[in-house]
């Protein structure tokens, strides 16, 4: 059973004159406590990331980076194989502009979130999640990293001693081994039944998989995407259960004390 | 007459495959006191980056960030139409990315000197240069920037109390009003001319200009390109020349005393 | 008295995971006779232009290449200064890649539109005009290029002997020198008075302007787009009005005669 | 014994202020009779395809494109995953901007060899290749697609009837499944090595690999690289011999007889 735990979400992901999300941006804030901010590989134009992480400080809530491989044209979402160096040299490039912006606007950088197909990659890459890690060891050793709870990112992590947080996917479907499953299911859960699934998650430790059986899940942050349809609700849906429940919501840093 | 001062150049100014310069970065970091690092938007990826700025802690050489326009093609030196607000951040942006590759070799940032193009528009521009001011005032009270003598960035920078350097440029020419020529003259001049024309600079604060008069000039850096041809002869000149005539060279945060 | 004029719209101005409009390309393309496809460097990655050229060949509207600055963070809206011969490559590279999508579904390069500060620009500039016509009437001498009434652009086609068409703007104001203006006013016309505008435009050749007096205004075709607000009711409406005033709507190689 | 063999050679490989390859384009385009011109997606901006193009028309040379994943950081030589459909789009789009090129200096398109990993990628992709020769087989019918003998698109080409040429790497080393070796060699060949393993392959149909033995080898065309060092004495060297081994260098096209 979970006291508290962080509700996170991917924000700023337009560039230019595009937009992802329909949900305004100040009303997906006040419902977060952690906030993933595009960083300009795969969405997210300066001009964008200087609002948002503007909005950021404005809510309290606890400033992520989100990089991505280079890649506007694919949103970050198709592998790309590189060596371990030139990832993580894209991805401290990335984690610094955003900081940047949160110096601009008096808030520091709580955590670093990698996006899409770099989130997936290094969850399976030891490589590459060793050596981000022993990156952020030098540039940022209290910035949390975040990431799946089956991953190679959570096992280098702990094993490093450096600040690690596991998210639970709210709208995504779980297969038995722990993994997200990608392709959409035909029927949309509704905003309630996403809560539940929140709520048990945190009371019970359990999820219910694409493969029938439910399996133990472990973690500290849940994600929702504000790009999902009916966003909004869902958010609210999620924060009123868990309160509900008497669950806390609280920035990253606060549910694992760094 | 000076005692002091600061010798800089661009570094870093290749894009994955390609370079721009032939003189190697090693010899050339050897050579300065204070390192404009490209960061991203007309050259500089961050496998340079960290390179870089490694190289520039390991040389104990001021690190300074050289943020542009948003023009590989062009390699900023397309003027281009944007808002100030839109122009700063984009200059956050790189900032902080090449910030962040500092705290990864432990080496904080010393300046920020806008490139080509934008150094030229910032200099004419009162609104983009107090803007930038402004904004450097907040999340980088204490970094230098970088600029030309006879400028709006010059007399922004010195009205706000932002800590300001003024260049003068080894290996271009002047005409009357103080600004730089870009047209290039058949005749290029030999590395001891160059190190002579630095050191008259010092000393008797004049230069020469194409108009045929000396005007009066002040600076606390000088500035050469490492794509010049013979560039490793010039530095090498200027240093040279600079010590024999007993000025001190040091990078711009010792001369100004910040 | 117009008997024929052509109805033209900006088509394809996603990115990757981005769409601008709201309104469905398939709906668009069944209002209009020439579509203008964007070619990548402000909007249009190669498979909405797949998409939307086949769409076009469906529909058996004349077919436009829409190029323009390389800025997808600026949507091609900001100027940049750069020498008519970089622009024209710039240009011709666009073209050429929209042509062969053209190919492939059958469908040849009915005109090109430079898009948003491309097309003022080269509204007031000669040399970039003239070499933009001299350079087509080598790679492309039957495609028609679009411009406004009151442009150098014009003037340079017409001087030339290549085929050109005058643009109205349907969802734009005009000043009193014939050019458009960009500020926006607080009150949206309806889609009923855009149509009026444009049937008075076609019958009377007079449209009304924001200086409050009406100037005379000649075209071929009428352009509407695809982001504004309602665009779907606006050509709707446009096509109604015309086509109850009598006046037939033709793709602009069949009006001019090509 | 071959009497007849094209030589073909990667061009325009810039971008903006940067070259990757110090032989002067002319003095390259003299000794081939093909030339893969960079189409903007790993190198080649418009200017510079522009005139490489034009180079291509006076020297008589065959005409390629020479399409690549978007990857002008990793130079097109990192693999991405993306659907079939994604990337022969690109690859349209990038042959359609060379073509457009060929139209303006008055020279047809004879042949698209993809780049670097994009190469790689179809020679062991058979959706892929399937797809862009089919593709081809409706955009452009008659132009020439450059592959690797051992290699997929080989094979579909060949099923499909579209025209194909196998190419020869005088410059890289073969292992004995006849692929491509990437890790370069300490000791480089000389000229004379490299036009000696050239008039054998031609003469005898054989190549030593780096496995130690001989294999059998069959092509239409050599390539070699302009970035290789003494990539200019090397050319020279493979024309001399060849033509000293009574070898006609032909264009692919008159090669293979399309």
């Amino acid at each position: 059973m979970l006291e508290k735990v962080d509700l996170n979400c991917d924000m700023g992901e337009g560039f230019g004159q595009w937009t992802l999300s329909e949900a305004p941006d100040d009303e997906i804030m006040a419902l977060i406590t952690s906030a993933n901010v595009a960083t300009g590989f795969h969405a997210g134009d300066p001009m964008t990331m200087d609002r948002v992480v503007r909005l950021a400080q404005e809510h309290g809530v606890g400033l992520g980076a989100h990089p991505a491989y280079r890649d506007l044209q694919g949103f970050g979402r198709r592998f790309m194989k590189m060596n371990a160096d030139e990832l993580v040299n894209d991805i401290i490039y990335q984690v610094g502009a955003l900081r940047e912006f949160g110096r601009l606007h008096g808030i520091g950088l709580q955590h670093v979130k990698p996006h899409g197909a770099l989130y997936m990659e290094a969850a399976v890459n030891e490589e590459l999640s060793q050596l981000l890690v022993d990156t952020m060891a030098r540039s940022s050793p209290d910035t949390i990293l975040f990431c799946m709870g089956v991953s190679k990112t959570y096992e280098v992590a702990r094993r490093s001693g450096h600040p690690v947080v596991r998210e639970f996917y709210a709208d995504r479907d779980y297969d038995k081994s722990g993994s997200i499953v990608f392709a959409r299911k035909v029927a949309r859960p509704s905003a309630e039944a996403i809560a539940e699934k929140c709520v048990r998650a945190c009371t019970q430790g359990k999820v219910s998989t694409v493969d029938g059986v439910d399996i133990d899940i472990a973690f500290e942050s849940i994600c929702f995407h504000s790009d999902t349809p009916g966003a909004l609700e869902i958010g609210k849906s999620i924060r009123n259960g868990l309160t509900e429940a008497g669950i806390t919501i609280a920035p990253a840093a606060t549910v694992i004390g760094t």
